[in-house]
Order: structure tokens, then C-alpha cells, then sequence
């Protein structure tokens, strides 16, 4: 089976802005965000399309990581919290939306334009210590 | 502290459509819903009103019973899967919002108009066995 490009990004066989990883998880800015700082936790192999359909402990250590990338996400930047969205319908790769949000109405559904040195600074700023 | 409108569901001082509940989590129709059957899970008692802060074990178990309900959602109702969002700007009391979905664009922003009886009956539907 061909590998989703969440795997190819885990694999590092193209780039992403990693902002946190373990063994099992890797989170990274979407480069088309609908807020600065708008980041996906994915699990680094393809272990299903539906998140309600993965094996339940392997649910419970993807919202452990999300948690704690929502956390990070929070102490580094300026947001008022972090909003969670799990849709999944773009890639067939599990995946959870953290994204920086400055209160009701926000974030928009309109994805900023961030230029590639916009990213690596927010990816800097994610984390740097 | 007055308590929070979710407390008075959670406690019967308000009518809810009241879907499935234990002893610590309780989920119940929005009566202001993106789609049919879009469903708030709550913890009874009001142990904060941002989801990353809260306690891990407290998350973790809401996160549990949060994938039952989106599971029964999706056993239930005609939907091709089940969507979670975590805002909690508009009620300071942790809040899941589950949302059946049709794929991707769906659901919308928009917020249907249901009366009492049509959300009984997506109640009716949902706890049916």
C-alpha cells in the first residue's frame, strides 16, 4: 500500500514542521493554517482512517499526545486556548487539529497564507526552550 | 458558585435529550445542533472549563466515554462518521461536541432549526435497541 503523506512526513521522506514527537506520535504545523500555530497530531504509522475506529488504548495514547502537544502549543505562543477538531475527511491517516484560538469566532475557516520563513518561525518558537 | 446550565441537565433541573450517561459523563442532543444528532458530552459535575487543563486521568476518561457515544452516534444514525470539535467558548464547563457528518464540507456552520419533537425523536433514535 502506498504510504499517506503523514507517512512520508514521519518517515522523513519529505519535510514537515515537527513541533514534538515520541515513538509513536509526531505533530506538525499544517501548512495551511487557520491560525498561527495550527498544528497536526497524527500516530507516525497508518493505523486507520476513523479515529473512533482505532483500538481504544492506542485512542487513549493519541489524545495523551494531543494533550500534551495542546499544552506546548499554549505555553509558546500567544492564544487565549487551543481548540481540538478531528475530522479527517482531507488524508486517510488519522489525524487531530490543535489549533491556537483567541476566543469565540476564531479560528476562521480561512487558511492564512504563511510563507515558508513564517513557518520555521513559528516551528522556532513551538520549540525553542 | 451558581451552577452551570450543563450542571442543572446533568442534575435534571433542566430537561435535556439525555442520550447515554454513567456515573461521571453524560451526553445529551444540542438544541441548537450543525446536524441531526449532534451531541454535547459533558462531565456531570463541573470540574473546569478548559479541556487541556483539566486533570490527565479526568480527560482520559472523558475521552472514553466520548468515543462510546461517537460510536453509538454512528451505529444509530445514517452518517458516514462521526466528528469531534472541543471549543468551550460559549458554556465554562468542558464540553465535547460530536457532530454526524456526510463527508467532507459537512457539517456546516449553520445551525439547523429542530423542534421539540423532531429532537425526541433523534433521541428516540439514538437509544433505541
Amino acid at each position: 500500500m502506498e504510504k499517506s503523506i503523514f507517512e512520508k512526513i514521519a518517515d522523513r521522506e519529505i519535510p514537515g514542521y515537527i513541533v514534538w514527537e515520541d515513538e509513536e506520535f509526531m505533530a506538525f504545523l499544517d501548512i495551511n493554517p487557520l491560525a498561527r500555530g495550527h498544528t497536526l497530531v497524527i500516530p507516525k504509522t497508518n493505523i486507520g482512517d476513523y479515529i473512533f475506529e482505532i483500538e481504544k488504548a492506542q485512542y487513549l495514547r493519541l489524545m495523551t499526545a494531543s494533550r500534551k502537544v495542546a499544552r506546548l502549543l499554549k505555553s509558546k505562543l500567544e492564544c487565549e486556548r487551543v481548540v481540538m477538531m478531528i475530522e479527517g475527511f482531507e488524508v486517510p491517516h488519522v489525524h487531530i487539529k490543535l489549533i491556537p484560538s483567541q476566543g469565540i469566532g476564531t479560528p476562521s475557516n480561512k487558511s492564512l497564507q504563511l510563507s515558508e520563513q513564517e513557518l520555521k518561525a513559528i516551528q522556532k518558537q513551538i520549540t525553542s526552550y
